[in-house]
């Protein structure tokens, strides 16, 4: 007997345990793969659900409940995974940490998310030990992938994943879970002010999930083999470690190791037929192949995304691999796929990022947040409403959003005729000079066209009569040096003669941030004084 | 200011008015084409949305109310594409109602529904006529299709669409709408016992409408032309209206007509890429090739589904018309996907009805519900659960569900090593004699492949000795007469003697029920006395 008023459809709570269990049932010898030194670590869906499903009922056994955090700092390994859905599977939220941010930061992170374990990778007992010190609220060290405590020891003594499985793993029924409970806790990368925690909820990453497997998207079979180029503490890997199991793709984890070497070698060993990561990663493959001569027959899709690709390397990836690249474009804070280019774009097609899926709402507005009339052809500032975009950041109370229900990317976009996005800078970055604005993006690009320079950067600085000016920032390629002459030339007839940086800087290394773009914080900093 | 403790990530419905959203923002230039006599009418996504929702406006003007019923009598056209959003966009319910079923039937359903408004396709004026003379509750009819009122006239004056929308069209909000309430309405053809209503919610529509556009499901892109051959009367004509604008496919609908030529010309004519409907249709398709030595070069896939479809016809799809043929199995109660075959399978593969999408788990018990202990290589009865799995039927407050949350399809079933499914007939369709199961359609599979037999059912008829024995009616092909031994004799052998049929009954008509499907229920009334 059922209430009555109640949905005549079966209630089945979207949890992401789901992912793994479809993964076990359906493609159980379907397999995991941890790239090695010496040999590659293999799995297949069914016992890596049997050894993540253990290890919950381990994890709970230290008194962990519903809702408490288990935090990682670990590469794209097998044991991250077992950890990850262990963690979801029972109702905790897997909180993935970057292990290349600094102690200070991370335990900003770790005690802001009040962390209770933390699962380590290999190599990062030192870094874990420093952690624990700064961290009161951490109780239990894991460690993974055969990281070995340390001799000197600290306030906690680390158990290793197998000891940790065999003393205290237990089966526990999964997925007993409100699908707008918390699954997973990633914190921005936080260029500009303090990080921000993104929490996503079961009910965001399955929906996310199933936007990534639409035909038009990221397309994933059960006849593909999935390479994770993309790191776990990025956005949940962009999802694929709950894509690959809900169709039976083969997952192939590379570890720490990303060299051209390495993937190449992985990539033909392991028969990937799908390679995900950002742009830098895949430039390292193309120049090792070009170096020894090799190639990477099975691969037929690279997915990149992270930051936007020029077209020659895009030309060069699908000229050099024979394969389809698809672009995209998302957001820690969209869980994070906004937009992709489809699987069919013809090579040398323009395709900007894509198209945003269904569930992924665009909205192109002006400076003060109005909808341009013609969403199509003019920039404007990205907003986003959706499925698994973020409506409030973690522990805040605040909405992210406008009084609308959009969520404001702080990005410059555009989008042409057949819906294709492409971004057009920060809007953070744009320049207000006798109130009109200048978009940095736009001199970047054609000043870093230029064979002479390396990097470029523009930003605004206080002037008494126009309220900012553009300076710019200039890395000559090749430590060489650079006519200023010759770069204004290069702008001249191209923008407005009143966009022209008054201004050039050069500098022998730009800086970077920790995601490898140029740190405009700091370059204004430097050089943003009056 | 958010409320503590709610959902970091944005509340965004799973409505169905988004689906025609998206198309018309995305791809509204896409097209839906409805076939004519003369000259087919297309019309892109962002027309039809515009139309649908003055419809909406249109419908609500009525006094219509969230949750009311509109029901449709039509076929595959624009005009009930519209009718259908329209009324979905504005909270009303769709009651889509098979013209091929009796006044009778119809009127049953209509009452139980409690039906306020009736839209009616070209040439079923008449029969709506009837349907407003046995149905009090009927207070308005809009004729779709160009149909003009009859000249006779009846308890309601009905309004021709166009009419309609210029005199109370009106732009409505859409998608205000609890994701759990309900969409749409749709009856089992109730081979045994009395229809039952199966109402889909907004959330069900939305998850299966993810699960069709999975690169392993459906994998419908922007970049195909679906040719919808299923009506829209049958189990939202397997979510396609849902699909197509979900991801900018172009929607081809046949109205009517759907014999060998017409498709034929159809799908050259449009383009068509995708095609999708029962085994009969396809079958109608390749006679009428063969006779006139037609092709259709741009078709790439055919989806089947509806009933299973026998080897030698898959092969004469697959080689005759260079597609790939997808197999699939569904119920109206699964919304209605439950296994579907991948485009990846080789011609010639065996794949059974395929395997369950992420959102659908299968379960195979015995003949007491219990799990059977190997769910691989065994018969068993079939159970679902799911995110687009009925709960209870409409009107109902009894769940359709066991203790453990499993819908009993009724249905039998195998699954390989691969995870295929395939039927094995209905489990009341199972003859109990001397306390042991004799599967009929192991019997039918072996005698229907005679070629002296056109038609074949094993029905049970109570025996004393036995509590049930097997009676065999057979249509002989091309209207001859068949040799009983030669029939017993083709079962020596292939199954145990005593599954062989004491009487065997030759029929000139075998009874078939609207479905197309071999009625039983019939002749277990004129043959299954004791």
């Amino acid at each position: 007997m059922t209430v009555p008023g109640s949905s005549p459809m079966q209630d089945y709570a979207l949890t992401v345990d789901r992912f793994l269990d479809h993964g076990a049932k359906w493609h159980g010898q379907a397999q995991v793969i941890t790239a090695g030194q010496d040999e590659d670590c293999a799995i297949g869906y069914a016992a890596l659900r049997e050894r993540a499903n253990h290890l919950s009922g381990a994890l709970l056994s230290l008194g962990l409940h519903a809702g408490e955090r288990v935090a990682t700092l670990a590469w794209n390994t097998q044991h991250h995974v077992e950890v990850w859905y262990a963690a979801m599977g029972a109702g905790l939220v897997c909180h993935t940490l970057n292990p290349r941010l600094t102690v200070a930061q991370l335990a900003a992170m770790i005690s802001e998310a009040d962390d209770r374990v933390l699962a380590v990778g290999a190599g990062l007992g030192m870094l874990a030990e420093a952690l624990v010190a700064a961290c009161p609220c951490l109780e239990q060290v894991i460690l993974l992938d055969g990281e070995r405590p340390l001799a000197a020891g600290g306030r906690l003594q680390p158990v290793e994943l197998e000891a940790f499985l065999s003393k205290r793993g237990a089966p526990v029924p999964w997925g007993r879970i409100d699908e707008r409970s918390l699954a997973g806790l990633c914190f921005t990368s936080g260029t500009t002010g303090a990080p921000k925690g993104v929490a996503y909820t079961h009910r965001s990453n399955y929906l996310h999930t199933l936007r990534l497997l639409q035909a038009d998207a990221m397309a994933l079979t059960a006849a593909d083999t999935i390479l994770v180029a993309v790191p776990m503490f990025h956005a949940n890997a962009w999802g694929l470690p709950f894509a690959a199991p809900a169709v039976g793709a083969g997952l192939v984890l590379p570890g720490r190791v990303t060299d051209g070497r390495s993937l190449m070698e992985l990539i033909n060993r392991r028969g990937v037929t799908v390679a995900v990561g950002v742009p830098t990663v895949w430039i390292g493959l193309l120049d090792h192949l070009d170096a020894v001569g090799g190639d990477t027959p099975g691969l037929e899709r690279i997915i990149i995304g992270g930051s936007s690709c020029p077209e020659a390397l895009l030309a060069r990836m699908e000229s050099r691999l024979g394969v389809t690249v698809q672009t995209s474009w998302g957001m820690t804070e969209l869980s994070p796929l906004g937009t992709i280019s489809p699987r069919s774009t013809a090579p040398g097609a323009a395709r900007g990022a894509g198209r945003p899926p269904i569930g992924v709402d665009l909205l192109l507005a002006d400076a003060d947040g109005a909808a341009l009339p013609d969403q199509r052809n003019a920039v404007g500032h990205l907003k986003v409403r959706g499925q698994s975009a973020v409506d409030h950041y973690f522990g805040g109370t605040d909405s992210a959003l406008d009084a609308d229900g959009w969520f404001d990317t702080g990005d410059l976009a555009i989008i042409d005729d057949d819906g294709n996005l492409t971004l057009a800078g920060r809007s953070k970055d744009l320049i207000k000079s006798g109130g009109e604005w200048i978009n940095p993006v736009e001199i970047e690009d054609i000043v870093g066209a230029l064979p002479a320079v390396g990097l470029v950067a523009v930003i605004g600085r206080p002037d008494p009569k126009w309220g900012e000016r553009p300076l710019m920032v200039v890395e000559p390629a090749n430590g060489g040096d650079i006519d200023e002459g010759a770069l204004k030339a290069s702008l001249k007839g191209r923008v407005a003669d009143w966009w022209i940086p008054d201004r050039i800087v050069q500098v022998e290394a730009m800086p970077l941030a920790a995601t490898g773009k140029i740190n405009k914080t700091q370059l204004r900093a430097t050089y943003g004084g009056a």
